[in-house]
């Protein structure tokens, strides 16, 4: 199945991207849809990443790594790879019950240098655990970057 | 022995707020140093904490979760206890090489109801690879905000 | 006209909110449309808001200043009052030509003590300036600050 | 009188890139000192720069220009010219009562496309006010990133 259009690569594509992390696999982020708008990433609790056994919360390093991921790669899906995180900037709205994570990111500006994306993170009842925003060195591209 | 003046937390009762959480004991951080000035923490180089294959480097995701650490074991060391991110910002600065890393923070001010930090990662060369700050909940509100 | 559901303040009361400052007066914010799903600010452009003569282009501080009083006053559109800013993050996308600027605020998530806000600033063209985040204390601390 | 080592300006040469910005003459910002480790730029208060007028404090928006430019300009000194923003992040720490307030601003990193600036601000007693970073665009990178 190719990917839709204004995006180069598929969700078996960007999860290819993703899992070339030991890191990543470890943390076990699954690319849920790619679109030109948005994609979504879930991340699967366990016990190894929380952050308080009285709490059960999944760790605030998690989830800034959840953001910074799916910000760089919801640019990956529409350059065709991933690129270096210039900054990060996580807000954390509450804190997460014990359960699954699903990450949404979608671009802000795409410019032939930097570009910006921004991501939430809800949980499995949709309520906003966390949010924000990475800055990204796309290069100069080789060609115009998509519109 | 006790902890310096102004600091409440002696090194090891620090690494036991830190190791309280199974995320954290995963990473590996190391006190180092705690002082009223600044405190160090290590994290020491293994493969499953690499971003790419090729690179080698440390993922910007713990390099996210140890400035964050850092800034929130920083304020640990002088109130007594771990506090609540409320947000977090990290400059990349370079590519990390194989290699440990050492987070050096900071508080930067400590307020009644939010405290911010700093911190600084560097390499074994001292080679600043990445830095940032976060804001954290110290207190508690009088009363709920209006409706 | 009383304010529509959901929101405390008319566009008219709000403006007077704004209107308190002198700085803001100096800089010319009127408000366009308040709603519940965000509120937004118009900026003349003029010449003594420039950053430089050739560029002609509207400052990145009256663009910070922008994104921060747009969030700040959604946030007092919704709870009746103007609000402490915790902290400001601007994201520059590109250099204003010259002419009005726009900024569309929303919120992102309105907690008992913290509040978090988001702007949007376009320019005629609609295309996009500038963006950021204001985290604001909507609470009051229990306890005064330590000396 | 030459620049100091590793400074390109003197303070006079850069109050002069500094006083191009109409904006920038108008807030009135005065270079008082500059070297290699760091800037100082003072901004007198006044009546027209307040938020409101019970608390005759400093707007946020006057703060975060100050950070801003400061930053930048600690940038200039280096390399000889003002550079374009990229982002800013801004700490407000406590309300500046009426009196001037001075802006200290040094280097974090200075890259080949990208330089990280970080200031703090404090009032007549010394007390911190606010204190913030930002990314600024020094260079065009000559091809893509590296992922």
């Amino acid at each position: 199945m190719p990917p839709e259009p204004d995006v180069l690569l598929t969700p078996v594509q960007l999860q290819a991207v993703i899992d070339r992390s030991p890191f990543n696999r470890w943390l076990g982020m699954t690319v849920e849809s790619v679109s030109a708008d948005a994609i979504t990433i879930r991340i699967r609790w366990r016990e190894e990443l929380i952050s308080s056994p009285e709490r059960q919360a999944t760790h605030g390093g998690v989830l800034a790594t959840l953001v910074d991921g799916s910000c760089d790669y919801a640019i990956a899906a529409r350059i065709g790879h991933a690129v270096p995180t210039v900054d990060l900037r996580v807000d954390y709205h509450r804190t997460a019950t014990p359960g699954d994570l699903v990450a949404q990111a979608q671009l802000v500006n795409l410019g032939s240098t930097l570009a910006v994306a921004e991501s939430r993170i809800t949980d499995m009842s949709g309520r906003l655990i966390a949010s924000g925003r990475g800055v990204y060195l796309v290069g100069t591209p080789a060609r115009p970057a998509p519109a």
